[in-house]
């Protein structure tokens, strides 16, 4: 059992500040009051929210609270939190605003008077200044999220921004990415990306963690926990411009310091990889938490335009990998397939007849031992897709299918790039994920982010081949 | 009048390898019979085709023909354009694949065939292995284009690769993207990049023209040509490294050359600006073909997140353009009615209160003289704008209007960065397009975009200086 278990998972909730207005809020307390979880509104003026009893004070209530939301102004949280620690919570979570962020010196002392109550109690703190945090296994949830089909997966999220907590998740299950949790962690008076990373790290439904941090105040054991852990860790971090960074600074109140410094200690230690942005941070995380590690660098490309898998190829270049050359046995295994002027002389450009020779040809990449990872550019145009119907839809399922298979049986990943509109890419999405199998196939609208993927993949294998000698 | 127009309006199309089943070339076959465009479909097989009587052959057509498609297979093509000669046609378009990209002798000798046919004859040909083009204006299309609402722009489109004339577009139409002509030119055995440009300098619908390139066959006319353009030009080339510069010489048989040589040429001409990839693209070309041009390099940033703020500004500074520092006035004007925790001190972070501050404090950004351009961060979650319903999409689109009519009096470009689910997406591009404006708001996902595109549009005033002064 962790400490950080009653943020999770607790026993029963008081949110304080709790509001059937539409306010700041409001979804938090509508949802929790209907969930299966035991939450109790707590609201000065209010006898009733939603139907449900509220108390004037969190002390009122008659029973034993685990974890405390405060969601009321930045002036009443000191007193919030006072309250809590006389009930003897064991977690609180405060969402409000207005503290070190603002560079005043009122808001700031403000904020210091809450952490030295955590430094004195065992209470656990995360915030202020965040949208808390999302269990997507038991559907726990201070942020606002709703939990669409197929939100569920391995990807967890810790970050010092709310943008993090909901809009990219929202955006992220639009895109088929599953999470696992999602940590808000604002100002950090107490919980830091520290505690939650070794949270994660243990925690049996995460495959991989994302973190976008802005600074950190405990470096020391930052970097020992980085180096511990046995997920692959992908971070964001902002700042690395001076303005950017005073903007950082007055904007959780953490301090930036010198990027280069984070850029030297994330280079140095194997299984982290520093990303570009929010988008290639999910999809790339998407990729781990689904596929098989790459036993090498040679990656082969079945495209149905020559010019995205000369695109492609920019890309493996640039990452130092390697477009996979096919065996005679694979080549001639695809020769036998596809129209004779058709070239297989770099990427597998199999054009219009996509339809017909994707299996054949697949199968026989998988089975090639030169090839490690296997990259697929899906660049139909929507009309004949919809012209089709159901006929496209098998055939595209069915491919699907056996990729899935393929991939299982031989380790490799596998990823799908889609071109296209919106319906193309969630005609992909339906046709991936209707195959029952265990394994989720990827689908993503970038190609630089599935050759980052495979490359950090690589890497983390090869990190973890160093560890397992050791 | 160019020779041109044939490809853009033809008084008379014959569609050569017209089918009624569903292969190749039955969109084009379909939409162009049911169309307003007066045309023949011929097939050595077939009587008639959708109702419309079919010829055995383009000679047998009984009326002058101004424009051919030719839809048939590789082994046909040339026969085809035989006699597409002995008809008379002004303009032939070739779809099909299967010449000089597959390296083989065979078909390299092919294409030679038809590139002297072209050469001996008035008769301009586009293609061979390309899909042809789309005038979006009258809706003449051979790319298989679902003309959706706001379709309609100023951005045009000339590629080597097939998947710039309807994946993109697809894609290009969903993000809200308005277009004017979009040409596939793939093997180019007569019009060739040079021709387009030169034809879509002049075009009165097109502001801006992105080019999508693997190699020219042209060089010098093409640099004169792009020294004597006067709209912008976005160009996209492929084949950076060894491996893709391959891919490309066996994709589309046109000569990649030495990268470093196309770098150097498009830096030294003022108003052409190299792109990384297609999305980034599209979303500044919309930004140039909506938005006027900045007058200096002061950007100023609202925001509800300060977080993505602070990445903005790194963006800002890797770009070597500057913060805006707000006036004393406008400051004031702001702080007056914003929380007085807020941060503006440099972007300007309206945090939860934007809904009501949105309004006086664009007005006082867009009234300061220190500003030159606007990027407005949308940040706010899912669920409260669905539990707000028309109340919230209501005040954005009012926000909009007046966003719109303060770009049309101060003259300042203004983008707005959407974060988060395709819903919230969708909701800001209704509320932008109902606006009933001439101007339209551009909204895209990076916010790397808006600043590329606020520095280019910067530039190409700059040059437009240059070239009014001399």
């Amino acid at each position: 059992m962790s400490e950080m278990d009653v943020f999770f998972n607790p026993k029963s909730v008081a949110i304080i500040g709790a509001s059937d207005n539409y306010k700041f809020g409001y979804a938090t307390t509508k949802y929790l009051l209907d969930s299966k979880f035991k939450t109790f509104p707590v609201n000065i003026k209010k006898q009733e929210i939603h139907g449900h009893k509220t108390y004037k004070n969190i002390k009122d209530i008659p029973r034993e609270i685990e974890l405390a939301i405060i969601l009321v102004g930045n002036k009443h949280v000191l007193q919030a939190v006072e309250d809590c620690v006389e009930k003897g919570v064991k977690g609180i979570i405060i969402e409000a605003a207005g503290f070190a962020e603002t560079g005043i010196e009122k808001y700031i002392n403000l904020q210091k008077k809450i952490e030295n109550i955590a430094k004195k109690s065992k209470i656990r703190i995360i915030g202020p200044n965040c949208i808390g945090l999302t269990n997507f296994y038991n559907e726990f949830t201070t942020a606002g999220i709703a939990f669409d089909e197929g939100a569920k997966g391995g990807v967890s999220i810790i970050a010092q921004s709310g943008v993090l907590g909901n809009i990219f998740v929202d955006w992220g299950i639009d895109q088929g990415i599953g999470f696992s949790k999602a940590i808000t962690i604002g100002n950090k008076v107490d919980v830091d990306e520290v505690d939650m990373l070794e949270y994660l790290n243990k925690d049996p439904d995460t495959e991989v963690i994302t973190l976008y941090l802005e600074g950190t105040k405990r470096g020391k054991e930052f970097i020992n926990t980085l180096k511990n852990m046995e997920k692959p860790v992908l971070i964001l971090k902002n700042g690395r411009s001076k303005i950017g960074t005073k903007a950082v600074n007055s904007h959780t109140g953490s301090i930036a310091g010198d990027d280069k410094i984070y850029d030297a200690v994330f280079n140095q230690i194997p299984g982290i990889f520093r990303i570009s942005n929010f988008y290639e941070m999910f999809h790339i995380a998407q990729v781990f938490a689904t596929q098989p590690l790459p036993e090498g660098k040679n990656i082969a490309i079945i495209t149905g335009s020559g010019s995205l898998g000369a695109l492609a190829c920019d890309e493996i270049e640039k990452h130092g990998l390697k477009l996979a050359k096919l065996s005679e046995a694979a080549k001639n295994q695809i020769k036998s397939v596809i129209p004779n002027w058709v070239s297989i002389r770099g990427t597998i450009d199999l054009g219009p007849s996509l339809f017909e020779t994707f299996i054949p040809s697949t199968k026989a990449i998988f089975e090639d031992r030169t090839v490690d990872s296997i990259l697929y550019i899906f660049s139909i145009p929507r009309w004949p897709l919809q012209m089709y119907g159901s006929i496209a839809s098998n055939i595209i399922k069915k491919h699907f299918k056996v990729v899935t298979e393929l991939s299982k049986q031989y380790r490799k990943p596998f990823v799908c790039v889609c071109f296209g509109s919106r319906w193309t890419f969630d005609f992909l999405k339906k046709a991936t994920s209707s195959t029952n199998l265990e394994v989720k196939i990827p689908i993503m609208t970038r190609i630089e982010y599935a050759i980052k993927a495979f490359k950090f993949m690589y890497e983390f294998r090869k990190s973890l081949l160093v560890k397992s000698n050791e």
